[in-house]
């Protein structure tokens, strides 16, 4: 009896793991959609807490749907790890940790009064959005993405690498220039605003007063202008370079005949071995 | 004698017609410019209103001026419908939609005092102008924009959800560490400033004030740094691409005689047959 | 002897007109450097003319350096009308209204209290040091860009008409939404802060107070992060294809026996007559 | 027995020379690591001392920490110089001089009250972190970049120089146009708010308040947009132009028996002699 009884509880164990981690079936659909629908519930419930005003009127409707939405986290975080056959390496894996961590602050808040502010984390689940709206599957497109921002990576490193000690050099200078009573209070903060101006963001928080501290100013955003153009130009050559790539790629047909690579689309012969080649191409 | 009636009618109703909807006679050309002038004086009204000390003074004359271009625009919309076979159609239409609402704030502004501050949905009627001022011929120019828009829109549209959920993370990030003593009085409010933070406007009416806060909006910025890279390297190299192919299109052209494709445009031999090619580039 | 006098004079008039027109000689050298100087000390004296602090403490010399210039500009002016051939041609030219307007303000200063002011119309004279600093020979690179520039000319206007558009129909509805008690006093302001907004420049003057407002300043933000991708991808793009197109007709070169171009930079014989091909290309 | 000495000294001197300015061997890899750990650590030291409130509470660590610090900069800056074969010319290289320059300020700072404030020279021994952290090897990226701008340098000192003159230009008009009420206070001050909104900064501090000079301010910010389409094209343009290149050339190779040139790399056999080729792609 115990062992039709694990053979059920087995078949139920795979039946909920198709519905929670696949997405082919109605069930499996239906449930990523609920589950889309809650996180961005839970999202926009932490955002509306945050508001002072509406948290006073609201107070108790949204703590009852936050509790709501953390016993359906909770819920469906204890089936992810009972239906999974290797529950240790959801656990410790990135969503795993982040799932357990964005149900933790409220179960927390019974013992520690400010954990609740906690709740925000599960922005981060946000990220799940990425594999329910099947974004990744546009692989072409991530994968254009991704091979010009790995194929980049070494230059961009060594970039803002090179901004960081630029800003640091110029942040002590404009330190030294501007002084405490200008708003440049200390170094740390110097650099801060030298970041601010290289980026272009330009908060104006803090801005230089004198006319030695505006000149070297000009400089440094003269110089945010032309470096912002580098990590444009390498981005944009690697992206044309992977697009001419592919291109090359799908103009390239093979010879039925002798296997060589034929390049020219117009071809009508192989270069190679004289057999006539079919026109797969469309013009 | 009705039908003599509805004979002429007809005719009037092709004449109007060929009048607003065409642009290649003499009427229609002066239509399209008197209504380019209206329009355009539409806006300039609905921008002087809105000045509060020049409406003082000029209220009365601003008011005549108002009621003249609103007549003139309801019998445009009137005769628009009018002349056209398919006034539903026109009515339904984006641009008879826009031309109704435009028209609609002054009446309704007898019955509800406000209304008249919605005269500004006139500004959309500008879109008109670029059929006006021959714009959208430029195809060759639009297209160029448009393919290149079109090709890079999913990346595009991945970019923007992945900008909106980098900003939810890090603002609910920055509303935890600066807290609503600095400025981030809620999520959402963070949510604003970390896009303008990322997006590089920093307007600087919410701007970290911790040490940990200017950190993390150093990182941040860096980041926004590289994120604007992305966009620009979509177009880019979409636009190069569409480019090249334009070029090389037009420098294909195929022998008469081996039909051959040649790719040289200054060839004046097939390289294959050696038939004389006929010059068809000029240089 | 009228004859030989008229003789000595245009005599005269050819030296100073190869010394002011020219750049060949020793003593056009010198002159345009002359020139350069006092240009850049006129441009640094109206600046510090207008520092308060700095004009009170030295207003006397300053004035009679003002007039030194004034006298100097005035000489030069005179002198170039009268060795040139054809004064009028000059006086009517761009730089001869601007060296006639920029010796104007301190004679007119005599009769008008506040003409002085105008002296920083001097400014514009700065760009004479283009054709000094020998960088319109860079024709290389200048054309290069104007080249560029022309290609994306249409396209650069359309643009900046579709961002004109743009901007007043969004500041339009800004003006609405936030009103005049946040800042946005009159639809034009509103159109300006738009433009301030969309161009990432951010000042931070005015910035929507409203959570409905920095909604939609998000969105306008996020679109002129995605608009700016647009001018340089047309720039970047004419860029590249100019720079292609250049090399390619750098690796030209003709058949000595029948003339035909060859593209094949590594091409031993002709592919049209056979002939031996000298090796031009260093590799 | 003086012969004996000096052969001891030269060994030692040997060894020195090759634990400071070798990488090779685990000594040298070990300097370098606890150079690099000092040189952090002293830019750290800086940066916390210019925090008042932490100065306040820990300015004798502090001090004694720099004095460690600076033993350790005057004990390598004296190795490095008494292992040099050539001390003069490492004194008055670059980074000699810079690595004497972060070490005076504390000894001067007995003399002189303020000397210590200089201690943020140091943070210009950061560039040493370039050749430490290996970043320099990369040689394939840091030419790739390097090529780029040396390739783009006349063109982007001509853009710059334009730049200045039209902020100098706009500048004095915007000051002419808002006046000292509305923060123009004086003409260098206008081209420095120039720079700020021509390269998108945008603090703030500055701004135009009169509806001209909004208007004015509006055309610099959409020029200021389409001009910084320029520093960005051109270098986009060359990195792809290198780019192609490399590839182009590491995709060429000749026939060995009638020395073609082969592009294609997939060819197994000359397409003009039938040569079997060898393969030298991986694929």
């Amino acid at each position: 009896m115990l062992r039709r009884f694990k053979n059920k509880w087995e078949i139920l164990r795979q039946k909920v793991y198709i519905i929670i981690y696949g997405a082919n079936t109605f069930a499996g659909k239906l449930f990523d959609l609920v589950l889309l629908a809650v996180i961005l519930l839970s999202v926009v419930l932490v955002m509306l807490e945050s508001i002072e005003s509406f948290d006073m009127k609201h107070h108790f409707s949204l703590k009852v749907f936050e509790w709501i939405i953390t016993v359906f986290f909770t819920i469906e975080y204890v089936l992810r790890i009972l239906c999974n056959k290797k529950p240790l390496k959801y656990i410790f894996s990135f969503y795993g940790i982040i799932d357990f961590i964005s149900i933790l602050p409220m179960y927390l808040s019974f013992f520690i009064v400010d954990a609740q502010v906690l709740t925000v984390i599960r922005a981060i689940r946000l990220l799940r959005l990425f594999g329910i709206l099947n974004l990744v599957p546009y692989i072409g497109q991530e994968s254009h993405l991704k091979l010009a921002i790995k194929a980049s990576r070494t230059k961009i490193i060594v970039f803002v690498y090179f901004v960081l000690v630029v800003s640091i050099i110029l942040g002590a200078l404009m330190y030294v220039i501007e002084g405490k009573e200008n708003g440049f209070t200390s170094i740390p903060k110097s650099i801060y605003w030298c970041i601010v101006t290289l980026t272009t963001v330009g908060y104006g928080d803090i801005a230089p007063q004198t006319l030695q501290g505006q000149m070297i100013a000009s400089l440094i955003m003269i110089l945010g202008y032309g470096i912002i153009a580098v990590p444009t130009g390498i981005v944009t050559a690697e992206f044309s370079n992977i697009k001419r790539n592919r291109i090359d790629a799908r103009k390239r047909r093979n010879c039925t005949a002798c296997t060589t690579t034929i390049y020219d689309e117009d071809a009508n012969y192989c270069y190679n071995c004289g057999q006539k080649l079919n026109d797969v191409f469309k013009k």
